[in-house]
């Protein structure tokens, strides 16, 4: 950081639409770290950022500053290759809990980095932290340890990596500002690389419980992403996938690790194992062990072995039952027929509202709060049979979860042709 | 505000090119005032007003909002109309300081609540404290005994008026949000309609050396302030006049006091004469005052009476010597020909950096700091005689000030015909 820059110099520039500079970024990027440039100049920075873009130099260079601002990590030790993978985050989307042992059990190392929910959709780490005992926390040590031990570890990410994405991201949460492509890729970027890991695949979610609303914004976020990854070196893919219908059965917490589990035991919804297995041969792939099918491995009772392992390492007891939520409420079908839309959006805010989720970072979350539903789109549904089960500990909450579900699905008459969404829309390398 | 509303839900709504409802503004406004609404927040929520606008209701509510966040001035008890002016800030801009004395000599009563400068455009009050005694901070008591008794007060703004503006004012500063029509216009007329004026002439300057560079810029802030005052019952009407070149022979604190005496003694720059008299012509209008000819109330004498009752009353001694910088440079003509351009920005950035100006609040000025002018366009010049003398407490400041300069002048082969840019550009009502 030899430059010397102004805030409101660099501000000004992307403001009147103009490129910054490798020497700008890296020093705001700096700057804001140290507390030289303040939060209220960095969030007026990240809606010029928002409102006029960046182009992929920038975005590259701003996520370069983002990892310079922390420590990397190196897993460049381990007997085995690694990958991870990133979801941008959907309702019920619980598949890192199958995914991270199933790659696992297929001979790759899985260092899957975390985090907490915030908002409709859950968080990894809460969902597993209601397995009695288990611990998100691991030092870099233990993480590196239980790679090589169990093959897959889920943990939080320490503080030491990205730190400036950290702040950036928690000022982006409380200004409007979380919706900047370029913000977005670079935040999740900045971390995978840092991370160190040799490959990455990215699970874009398009769709009304996703992020991104529409295919257009989710291509875009998906290329500028695979490009961060392959100009860092990064083996990185992207698959787009539907998020209109929520996934599986369920979305909460326990709900979800149940769920999980019945996948590794060979069960569960159709749409968590072919997304599941999907993702796994596209981390097999990028480790370069194609000549592996995880569909063998998940069938042969190993990934529920490294999933046990895995839960075991960070201190929770895969046996014990997990905790349900005090109340429930069942939504009956108002109507016989054909169920033709089940929103993602209603189920996520339902969740949310049933105390499975948080409203600020740093709240509590139920363990056992959560949304069943008894049927997926195409399923035949008889009035008054039960459609959706909520569950929470609070049973004041179930009236604003039931009035986020108000319109959220649709029951067309019996024998009505239904047309599935694909579950993939595309790849994107 | 009885209506409750979340700040990213306001940020959001403007950043996707929304309007703002009445109870949002309120709201917002309300909020960051006490503290509710974050710096960051307001920051991102200026950047997006400034990128995306608010309309002619949205200003006007905005502005609203501003004059509620603190008190009110009356002058209805004064035995006199009122009549106030505001330019928008140029370079060698001292038009106040004959103006004011001058209507008040003509009858009208002149309430001045001016500011100290920032940048390369001085302050009205940076300008009178070179005046040994003179003293900026009057109460609002002392505010109206001087109305009444002496006629004219230029003094600084009471805290009390429009709170949220300078909370705002001193944020955008910061964060590169200055320069967005709607939050200029806002900021300007909260505080001249709260302070009870009765008429407002607004002085909008165009040009290199002022804040709007383009004539359209101008044009459509003056539109907009002329619009908020006549809706809030101030009549109020903008003159859009030439910043190009500077205005008169000098730039800087005492430099300009002693202009300005000058002008007031019935001698001093054409343009300086001219501009005080058009500015004092549409105050007198304003205030319903058509029947006297200031350039009358001026060659009389009683202006420069008004001045010194004005100056006196605040402490200040008229006949005091004003101070003068220790050191001086003088710049010689490089040709002999016809000076036909003196850059208003070049002379604005040399008297700053001299020591006229501050870089941040709350630095202190240099009384005697500036810069003289012996031409101005159209004046034949000759080679190696003094172009400009350069003012200072502090000799290494010469090469920064020397620096700005450069190529902020050109001299044409005498004989060349010169084309003088008007004055005054437009009139807005």
């Amino acid at each position: 950081m030899t430059e010397a820059h102004d805030a409101v110099e660099v501000i000004v520039a992307k403001r009147d639409h103009g490129e910054l500079s490798d020497g700008q970024i890296d020093w705001v990027v700096d700057a804001y770290t140290r507390g030289a440039v303040t939060d209220e100049q960095m969030s007026a920075l990240a809606m010029a950022i928002l409102l006029n873009g960046m182009n992929r130099r920038e975005i590259a260079r701003w996520t370069a500053a983002m990892i310079a601002s922390g420590e990397r990590m190196d897993f460049s030790g381990l007997s085995r290759p690694t990958a991870d993978k990133h979801s941008t985050g959907g309702v019920g989307d619980k598949i890192t809990l199958p995914l991270a042992p199933l790659v696992a059990a297929c001979g790759v190392a899985v260092p899957q980095l975390s985090g907490r929910g915030l908002g409709h959709t859950g968080g990894t780490l809460d969902k597993l932290e209601s397995i009695p005992g288990w611990r998100a926390s691991l030092s870099n040590e233990e993480m590196l340890a239980q790679l090589e031990s169990v093959g897959a570890v889920i943990c939080a990410a320490g503080t030491g990596l990205a730190p400036a994405d950290k702040k950036l991201y928690a000022l982006r949460d409380v200004t409007g500002t979380v919706e900047a492509i370029p913000l977005i890729a670079s935040s999740i970027m900045s971390k995978k690389i840092a991370e160190g890991t040799g490959s990455l695949v990215l699970d874009v979610k398009v769709g009304t419980g996703a992020f991104m609303k529409d295919l257009d914004r989710a291509r875009e976020l998906a290329e500028t992403m695979v490009a961060l990854g392959t100009d860092a070196g990064v083996r990185t893919v992207a698959l787009l996938t539907d998020m209109s219908t929520p996934l599986g059965l369920t979305a909460g917490n326990a709900v979800e690790v149940r769920e999980s589990v019945e996948v590794l035991a060979g069960g569960g919804p159709a749409d968590v194992v072919e997304l599941t297995l999907a993702l796994a041969r596209e981390m097999l792939a990028g480790a370069g062990r194609e000549d592996v099918d995880p569909a063998d491995v998940l069938a042969s009772g190993a990934a529920m072995d490294s999933w046990r392992a895995m839960i075991s390492a960070q201190g929770g007891d895969p046996d014990a039952p997990l905790p349900t939520a005090r109340e429930q409420h069942v939504v009956v079908a108002p109507a016989s027929g054909v169920l033709t839309r089940l929103d993602a959006m209603a189920v996520g805010l339902a969740a949310w509202r049933l105390g499975a989720g948080r409203a600020k970072l740093g709240d509590a979350v139920q363990a056992g709060a959560g949304v069943e539903w008894h049927a997926r789109p195409g399923d035949e549904v008889a009035e008054g049979r039960p459609l959706l089960t909520l569950h929470t500990d609070e049973p004041d909450r179930f009236q604003r979860a039931l009035a986020s579900l108000d319109g959220g699905f649709d029951i067309a008459p019996a024998g009505t042709a239904y047309a599935a969404t694909p579950l993939i829309h595309d790849r994107i390398r």
